[in-house]
């Protein structure tokens, strides 16, 4: 492997730029702040669309598509959407190129080509999408439309990485209307509750469910829940979020609805969106030293078989050996890698599989064909034994279930010890800046309060957690009255 | 139903438009030739791209993403690529909007945040990618590279049709690379095959596989192969399109390799791809006066059950028979839609299930539950038969094999009914002008014969079929030399 190992205690942000980069994930394009997904990395994305795409099904809910481009006069239709975005939008003047008359082969954007009105490349469908849905709603008998797109959006920015901050990225993006304020409601939490589920119990992240201050709630939206889950820096990152927004859209877009009563009234909307930042996420959770670790749930393969021989003759015996285990794995449903490259030495193998963070490894030599044993490393924990061959099948089964607890477990604990209920302002910033973890704290509501603690410290509020309970103090910052405490932490 | 019935002897094209419309499959958008595709025409989409995709995993693929957007001087760098897409390019100049300061509340694009590069949204993405792989490829060992990408593309359309031509649309594109011409070649078959496989066996609409004259290449290819169906108009509709590039992708962007023997050689390309234009081939192929005909393989909803009922009681009776029939339908693998909405009458859902294309539908009444029988009917022949209750579900499994190679069979039969071999000059053109249909005929091997073809009828060559057999014969329009027929028809 020629991989510059950085360990995460020297310097994290490189850490994860060489893991992305060397486990084959993703990488940077001739195109500013735009990344190219490579095999391995869109494999995991589609395991996590996969299975996104089926929860959103179960609830309820519809695939469609609509429109990249976004007409400039719709997109300013709902003022606080519109300029929370205007700053990061990469926008289409003219749809034509022509011959240079003075450099040959080189091309110029034809100036007769100009569009009377610009498009916005989307970066978020909800101008689009409700200016649809104008013609969809007439009476209560539409309502709910609840429906998800796949796609590519566009936010320019200065300051990019992999995964985490990217001019472009894939999402999905949900967008339902509701009859009622109370229906809009219990999707935005459920929804919400879709995402939260899924980090813990498909990506091993515990997250923390909660609602965004005023100053961190998306453009547009009444509401902002999130859900925030701790890297291990100890920062946080926001993994998803599910928009309450009240009747915002449907009074910019005018779309009213019959109620069953005979009235005329905006119907109310949410939109909720997890996007392939998710990826940061998941390497940024789990991951050691030696490269990536996936959680098995989410892993493109799952095991991967090692032979250890020196002639062709031994590879045949071991591999009429392990073909069938391989066939009965993946009849049970998993993927697996017979790495028989006659390329590469075993040693070579165990250091690439171990950087792609396949959870299983079996090496099997002609010794252990003879003993009717076979080498199990798991590469959460980097330990390895050694085991019957017969009846492998289970343990593997059982070993990868161990892995995506214990994956789970450990992040679990991790974010415990790194979370700190603080009452003083030298605690907090000792919680912030020292030990870098999440500080549990009062805070007065205000946003004057929330911003100078961001400047003096970097940290912002994660969440108001939902499972926040009253509770009498004061504002860690301004010593004024507050009812419960937040969730501070420095965040990607 | 508010259904504008337009048939399709009437106006074919009208036909389409309303059908498209009214069966919720797709519509046109705010923004300029784009479309929006429904939840139910998304669905039917979803299930093309699930089998497609897994038919390109079955033989190595994998899928990855690259940017949307192509810097100006990458898009110019194949230059027969680049004269051929420049005029249909949308491209991004500015990257920022700021408030309009003389209208409160409106936008405009900021003059400060011009690009220094100007960027192409993607027509297709061969610059982007060959760019890419330079930095994959040093050696034969990296070969060869086998890649997939689900995506939206934009060329820019003056007059668009839903799915057929519209300024984005979604499709997947393959862009492999190679060691060898011949290796690239079979790729390059290899995919045709498995569109071809796709589009009889799942769409069941027979097609040719043939090869594109030079006029209707790719632009960049040095050979594009095809698959042309027949629509019910008797146009051709291209479905599919498989191209080798030759080395022009490579020897543009530098992209060499080492040889096994240690030489530097420049890597043989094939790109492919199919698009939501399949929607349009789907619609056109099979459907009737009565509304979309859908072939079962690709059906979001294989079965209806409308309940016949007059109290709620009789509702209950019904539901009680016929949900543990939904159950073991959906447990073999079917969709089933128990359709009891209390708000529309038999008729008008019978109508809409027919409209929607929906291919087997049950009725059931009071009577049927005491005699133990069941109405069913066939979407594609409009039949219906009582059959007995007990054991149903074992017919419907029939039935939908029966339909899926029934309209296959139908299309069959109609292309050959439509197609004529054809031998002067006057056959030929009432071959295309009156009996609308396609013309197998001898043509002299020119590009000027060819232009002057399609001048004359608005027929071009769909392309060369790949069994053509060798056969003297005169050109139709020249009278020169030829050694073969070619398929010619007027074309979506």
């Amino acid at each position: 492997m020629a991989f510059e190992k950085v360990k995460r205690s020297e310097n994290y942000s490189e850490w994860y730029n060489n893991l992305v980069k060397n486990a084959d994930l993703a990488e940077h394009s001739a195109v500013k702040g735009c990344m190219v997904i490579k095999p391995y990395g869109y494999a995991i994305w589609e395991n996590i669309q996969r299975q996104l795409d089926r929860r959103f099904k179960e609830t309820g809910h519809s695939n469609a598509y609509f429109p990249l481009f976004v007409p400039k006069s719709l997109f300013e239709k709902e003022e606080k959407n519109a300029e929370g975005f205007a700053k990061e939008c990469a926008v289409v003047t003219h749809y034509r190129l022509k011959a240079d008359p003075d450099r040959p082969g080189r091309l110029i954007t034809d100036p007769d080509s100009k569009l009377e009105e610009e498009l916005v490349v989307r970066p978020t469908s909800e101008a689009i999408i409700w200016n649809t849905y104008r013609n969809w709603i007439r009476s209560y008998r539409d309502l709910p439309i609840l429906i998800n797109q796949w796609a590519n959006v566009v936010r320019w920015e200065m300051r990019t990485r992999l995964f985490l901050r990217t001019a472009e990225f894939l999402w999905q993006e949900g967008h339902t209307a509701h009859a009622t304020k109370e229906e809009a409601l219990d999707e935005t939490r459920k929804m919400l509750d879709v995402y939260a589920q899924f980090a813990e119990e498909w990506m091993a992240v515990p997250v923390i469910r909660g609602v965004k201050t005023e100053n961190e709630r998306f453009a547009g939206a009444d509401e902002t829940f999130c859900i925030e889950g701790m890297m291990q820096d100890g920062k946080a990152l926001q993994m998803g979020t599910s928009h309450f927004l009240g009747q915002n859209f449907a009074k910019a877009f005018d779309v009213r609805y019959q109620t069953r009563e005979g009235g005329l009234e905006h119907v109310w909307a949410t939109s909720w969106g997890v996007s392939t930042r998710l990826m940061g996420a998941l390497i940024m959770a789990h991951s050691d030293d030696e490269g990536l670790v996936l959680p098995p749930k989410l892993a493109p393969i799952h095991v991967v078989i090692v032979p250890v021989y020196k002639s062709e003759e031994e590879l045949n015996l071991i591999a009429d050996a392990v073909l069938p285990l391989k066939k009965t794995l993946e009849a049970a449903g998993l993927s697996v890698k017979f790495d028989d490259r006659d390329t590469q030495k075993p040693g070579f193998k165990f250091a690439e599989w171990e950087l792609k963070g396949v959870p299983v490894r079996l090496a099997i030599g002609p010794r252990d064909l003879a003993n009717g044993t076979v080498e199990v490393a798991r590469r959460d924990l980097k330990t390895k034994e050694n085991l019957p061959f017969a009846g492998i099948e289970t343990h593997i089964q059982q070993l990868l279930n161990d892995i995506q607890k214990n994956l789970y477990q450990r992040a679990l604990d991790f974010r415990s010890a790194k979370t700190y209920t603080v009452n003083t302002w030298e605690d907090f910033v000792s919680a912030i800046d020292v030990k870098e973890g999440f500080a549990v704290a009062h805070w007065d509501g205000s946003g004057e309060t929330e911003e100078k603690i961001k400047e003096l410290t970097k940290a912002t509020i994660r969440c108001i957690p939902l499972d926040q309970h009253e509770e009498n103090g004061t504002c860690i910052l301004s010593g004024k009255p507050s009812k419960g405490r937040v969730v501070f932490a420095r965040a990607y």
